[in-house]
């Protein structure tokens, strides 16, 4: 594994890796940032996923997420979107291909290859970052967008694994809308009944979540129509699941939005991982 | 003037706003933070400005400022760093012509028409952000390396216009320093009687602040060398000069660092000037 970059921050380490992936089969980079007190003692972690066109930079650089991880004592980790490089399929539009994975794995060409996030997330990420100095075993997840989305599908479909949820803005209902549809169909073929277990709202009406969960959303998002929060809240609330689903009075669909609220979410997973 | 953008942040709205400037002679952007106090009442503002190669948006996006901006109840503005433009004299390196523009007046041509960022920033912009609606009458200032320069040196030839002075990772003596000597000599001439004017270090020595002041370096800054922060340092304790000199471990000279102590820069201007 290779260290891109090492710059402090808040006391701890901001690091950025890349390493050769099985997984996806090419070369991916993730950031990790340590707080100092990983300096310590193992610390808990949350992994924020990314939404589309992002690589791992864009939280790291502009989320805010290391003041509020340095406070309350817990790692972060900021994995890219897709796989990516010269030989890996893309395509021309924005949403679908490179920085565009929707945390699944591709069953279908040209995509099979390549397009594998969700083992990529779950198993291999997981098991390089378990194996850091200074990680501990309390693992709580997060993301924004399509990555609030992978957030909220991984963490149900893997409850063992993670103590702790949230989303900012996630697609909520990807079967029913086109940032969802045209993915899962590209990736993952025809058959409808196989999306269903990529899709928050069905997953929390099948399954529910082990914990609570907080999910944020901005009321001037300019993609509240491909978001349908409404989805999510109404089956959070139908399945008495318990959480908090927050309307934010005129946040839009920007880092200024995952920004404002950054420390609250940072708050909510060390309370349940510490 | 016209608004490229706006997003809600912290409760507050971060705009950027496109104008034409009579001291450069061509359109500028730059961007102003309103905290939510901004609704109520008049607020101080703090002038960030920035580094080398940097324009409005890196410190604005990076920076974090905003959560801080609205917890102290104080506006931030966020210039940028040069004049730009097809029409506009431009060199192949990254710290001469556009993007470093060092915060004077240029004499000499090419760069004699638009390089005007003293100006710029001392009349032209003052005088737009205090008619904005939300602005009041106290002003801060700071800024990180080439713009760390520019904060200490337009104050101390200012003293009536700023109440409260910052720097993060100044570029301290640059007439003693490759970062300044060469777009010292390139913009302003050969006689270097009239760099003094721009070298913090001198000014201080000559002129002192009213104030007290607040320097924050990282001790790891891959920049040292030109940065030449022992003699700002040492001027400052000679002249007995209030304020505090922080070398801050382990930091280097990135956003990271910028960062970490956006949080204390702002308060220490917040309670100076509210």
């Amino acid at each position: 594994m290779e260290t891109l970059a090492k710059n402090r921050s808040f006391g701890g380490v901001q690091s950025v890796y890349k390493h050769r992936s099985e997984a996806c089969g090419c070369d991916m980079t993730f950031a990790v940032y340590l707080p100092p007190q990983a300096d310590l003692r193992p610390v808990p972690v949350l992994w924020f996923l990314s939404g589309l066109t992002c690589t791992h930079d864009n939280a790291m650089t502009k989320g805010g997420f290391q003041e509020h991880a340095a406070k309350h004592g817990i790692a972060v980790v900021f994995p890219d979107t897709s796989p990516r490089g010269d030989g890996v399929a893309d395509d021309d539009a924005y949403d679908l291909g490179q920085g565009a994975g929707f945390y699944v794995n591709a069953r279908r060409d040209p995509w099979k290859p390549h397009f594998r996030m969700y083992d990529y997330i779950v198993t291999e990420l997981r098991g390089i970052v378990q194996g850091m100095d200074g990680i501990g075993t309390a693992h709580g997840i997060t993301g924004h967008s399509m990555g609030g989305h992978g957030a909220l599908t991984i963490a149900m479909r893997n409850p063992d694994m993670f103590d702790s949820l949230s989303a900012f803005a996630p697609i909520a209902n990807p079967t029913r809308s086109d940032w969802g549809r045209k993915q899962f169909s590209a990736y993952l073929g025809d058959d409808e009944g196989c999306w269903a277990g990529h899709d928050s709202t069905l997953l929390l009406e099948e399954r529910g979540w082990k914990g609570d969960m907080l999910i944020d959303q901005g009321t001037s998002d300019q993609f509240l129509d491909l978001l349908k929060p409404e989805a999510l809240a109404q089956t959070m609330a139908a399945k008495r699941q318990p959480g908090a689903f927050r309307m934010q009075a005129g946040y839009d669909h920007s880092y200024f939005f995952v920004n404002s609220f950054a420390g609250d979410h940072v708050a909510w997973h060390a309370a349940r991982l510490t």
